[in-house]
């Protein structure tokens, strides 16, 4: 299948190395100039338990591009979608169909202004990947994918990117309630990346601290609130709570410190704040719901990155 | 008059050197062992604008101390102050006055349980002072105070206890409505000090943010609520909020990080939240209000405190 990564950071990339290595004609299709010199240039540096090889896959800015793929899979950051849709707009065809694997909510809208909803397909992946530096990633662990149609008689075609994913080994499974799984991970992000980006701490020191449990749950209340007035999802607020609770552990995520903090306190960029609790907190306000503590930590971010985004 | 300064760091060794100058018999107190030593072996070190000095006060551990003092001004941190009281309550007699010029709210409470209430004394000074090391400070700028009895009867002995600090310079005027002045300083307290901690920035940083201005306004509107409920204390929210604004010029406190940015950022010591936001998420709790912001930024402060301090 033809498909291109719109968006080829850490895990665009791993998406597009094990989509290529399974027999796809994959591309990458990034915005930072420097990463697509270096994987043109030498090819794309993959760094996986059993070692380091090079990956050829043809890179492209998102202006450059003009093979015309039959899948394209977003990654890119929130913030990014509209810019990488607009740009990639001549390359979509009426049967060009999409898969939108970034984080956070209220994508949809934006999708649809570049999308028939017919090839609209949601997705979420609990696969991780590190980017090290322009053209070199890093691939562990394990993980897996569950996309859906947004569309209903479109289910055969998400069964159908799921069979691709998953003979590339991403290990996908048609969901019969994406919206759901959506939810919950921006639960996660909305929790532990807000929390220890605010307070400058790794997943284990925020699970350490008295103030998290309850904070969790706070927090994880509010995005239920939401969800269901919205999407009619019932989000279960103690389970979802105790799963992420199961994080701290050092052995999983417990060491690391979530991307919201690698892109504020380490590398001064915008966050994703505004499609997690802030786009919660907008919502609330919206249907005249009450949601301070989403609020109040969207703003208390927004400060952040007033005082350290150059 | 002989008077005790019962918490002597920078606040509480400006009142001790300015009312001994002036010709009363001051003796300091403070639980700080290398502070105490440093004072009685060379002297208080006093800088200002005009040049340094050596100051020779006698300075006692709380537990040293045996002589009886009319007047105990009380200057220790908020949190300090039930220790300090238990420790000097051997050199109180049935005459012996308190003023109390501690920052934060709820004091009062604690008082009463070591002094009677027409011996109690309540006050909010607008000078400053900074603590350069052991036995060494630094006293620049103007400043005053208000001082007010609790007891009605007792106005005439806290306008006496104004004269005597205004013979020493220090601008003391009898209020007759202190409380209102200690919400209102509260009120200053609970916004930059709060917020420069939690951003990690000065207090003009703080007033340059989008965000603040409105994250203020919320501030104030809650501690207003639980001071019309608890004390009946109008507090304005606006003109508090401009008065506050006023700060952000880096002529005025603009450079400054507020002492409790000092306190956990940078010494890894607690803060005084809990007398702060702390006090009034506390308080409308109780009376079934709502204080969302006052009740997260208390959290957020305290999940710092476990964070920095060992």
């Amino acid at each position: 299948m033809k498909i291109a990564i719109a968006g080829a950071g850490a895990m665009g990339s791993r998406f597009g190395v094990m989509l290529s290595r399974a027999g796809n004609q994959v591309i990458l299709i990034d915005q930072w100039a420097e990463h697509v010199a270096a994987i043109n240039a030498k090819g794309l540096t993959v760094d996986t338990e059993t070692g380091s090889s090079q990956v050829h896959l043809p890179a492209y800015l998102p202006a450059q591009v003009t093979e015309k793929p039959e899948l394209v899979i977003l990654f890119t950051k929130s913030m990014g979608l509209p810019k990488m849709l607009a740009a990639i707009e001549p390359i979509l065809t009426p049967e060009t169909k999409i898969v939108c694997l970034l984080n956070g909510l209220g994508h949809v809208p934006t999708l649809e202004k570049y999308v028939h909803r017919e090839n609209i397909f949601m997705g979420v992946t609990l696969w991780t990947a590190a980017l090290i530096g322009p053209g070199h990633v890093k691939l562990v662990g394990d993980g897996r994918v569950e996309v859906q149609n947004i569309v209903p008689t479109e289910q055969a075609a998400a069964e159908e990117i799921c069979r691709v994913f998953s003979a590339a080994g991403l290990k996908a499974e048609y969901s019969p309630n994406v919206i759901f799984s959506i939810w919950r991970k921006a639960c996660v992000n909305g929790t532990l990346n807000t929390l220890c980006t605010l307070l400058d701490c790794n997943i284990a020191q925020l699970g350490a601290l008295p103030q998290t449990a309850k904070l969790l749950r706070q927090i994880i209340a509010e995005f239920a609130l939401v969800a269901k007035h919205d999407d009619q999802v019932a989000l279960p607020v103690e389970p979802i709570a105790r799963d992420i609770e199961a994080l701290y552990d050092p052995k999983k995520a417990g060491e690391h410190y979530p991307s919201m903090h690698q892109d504020l306190i380490e590398h001064h960029r915008l966050t994703e704040i505004d499609y997690l609790n802030g786009y919660v907190a907008k919502k609330a306000a919206a249907a005249g719901l009450a949601t301070p503590i989403c609020q109040l930590l969207t703003e208390l971010i927004h400060a952040k990155e007033a005082l350290l985004v150059k």
